[in-house]
């Protein structure tokens, strides 16, 4: 999708709290933020969102000299490393432990820096379970999954990538499906990396790994190269806004995410705070 | 107080929500956007809050040819004036009605078409009626009312100014002061203006009026105008974030108002959400 209006102010108030997680001067954050908004004038404002994001995102991250995100990434990865016993139970005991590992995977999607300055994870996993869905694509993911044998999931940030790990062992159990992540090439904002899937052991659960553009380095969603993977596989999985923000160009699609942002509301037809599987 | 790096991403998002009230096609918001962009560029960012969104309010009234937020206001004092016989019968019937006005008066606060996108009026009443409040002059405000015979009231929003005739009804039943009141020379976001005062009658209420700049018309908050003005007055009420914003150089004054951004969180030393009868 085309970036709104709307989401100019927004990646400047994102890039302006990246500089702010760095810890840099104040001096150095104005840098950022007149860099950034003479960056976003240069461009024509009809990329996806994430496009545009990656230019700001990389002028902080210049600045930062590294990953503004990285203590942040690691606290999230570590938050949902300690629930993962306890939200394992949930789904197992569950009368239908996939759709349950869906609606955790989902919850997991809370965990965005990007749309959102504050959440509470534990909160959001009980309302979701019981959550009506916006979209519920979810007989229709079963049929496909059950005649599929490869699967291309595009996961989303740190600490959310844990419940995508319950998700993959569940659909696993039911068949050893050859499962490709897509994570982010480098860091931008608190999106997940292969240092993350190492870190949470989602490495041993995965078959192969493809790397999505940070506006550095990888390919942008919206690419041939994307649109080829796509093809390889049976079944696409795709996990919050930014992905469906890249990805909404292509068909046959599975998105899984929370709705954070007003944006992401209008182009989807559903409210803020609405859980999404819907296939496109 | 001086602008916080946060202020600017927050007046972009603002002057576009102003665009968007205009109905206003989206290559002309784009057009205001991108000039409010360029022109917060060559400002320096040490001026106050409002004085750098009049700039970019300029420039969406500019193309708007008018106030974006006409119907916004008249549909904010309407819905104002219906709960006024509630509110006042509350304010009668309380122990304390000059206190329970000033919470009321606050409660007003959150019509706020800057800072805030959305808002419950009634909801936010009932909240504040019990609420604790972050700072709490009161003693001190019933002290200096009881001496005064002046007093200067920096009014904040339409539809708000309906709870503010509230309390200066309840100060007037106590002694018949000389109340002048401050509001927008001209039209700016959701701020009252003459057009409201005279609307909600609250112009027969008060014996003068007093116009501050929207950055176009009348004089900056910090400006010796506005200085000399508070020291012909015995006491000074200013209501919302704006006038804290473009007063706190100034001494000896009351701020009433809803703390409803992070920076003025910081910079009272108080928590999104509170409630505030500050003398400084």
């Amino acid at each position: 999708m085309k970036a709104r209006l709307d989401c100019i102010p927004c990646i400047l108030r994102q890039v302006l709290r990246a500089s702010q997680y760095s810890h840099l001067p104040p001096e150095i954050q104005e840098k950022i933020l007149r860099e950034s908004m003479n960056a976003l004038l240069k461009e024509e404002w009809s990329k996806t969102p994430p496009e545009l994001a990656h230019i700001a995102h990389k002028i902080a991250r210049k600045y930062a000299r590294g990953d503004p995100y990285k203590e942040v990434k690691k606290k999230s990865n570590d938050e949902a490393l300690s629930l993962y016993p306890k939200l394992k139970k949930i789904v197992d005991e569950s009368d239908d432990p996939l759709r349950t590992a869906i609606r955790i995977a989902i919850a997991g999607n809370i965990i965005d820096f990007g749309a959102l300055e504050e959440y509470n994870i534990e909160k959001t996993v009980n309302e979701v379970l019981h959550k009506k869905f916006a979209y519920d694509d979810y007989p229709l993911f079963k049929k496909i999954l059950k005649n599929a044998k490869s699967i291309l999931y595009f996961a989303d940030n740190a600490g959310e990538i844990v419940f995508d790990k319950l998700l993959i062992e569940k659909i696993k159990e039911i068949k050893d499906y050859k499962i490709t992540l897509v994570v982010k090439a480098g860091p931008i904002i608190n999106d997940a990396t292969l240092e993350d899937v190492k870190y949470i052991g989602l490495d041993k659960l995965i078959n192969d790994i493809r790397y999505i553009s940070n506006g550095e380095i990888g390919y942008e969603r919206n690419s041939p190269e994307v649109k080829s993977w796509i093809k390889e596989h049976d079944l696409t999985i795709s996990k919050g806004q930014g992905n469906y923000e890249g990805l909404s160009e292509f068909q046959g699609i599975f998105y899984m995410l929370m709705v954070k942002c007003p944006v992401i509301a209008e182009d989807i037809n559903a409210n803020v705070g609405d859980i999404i599987l819907l296939y496109r």
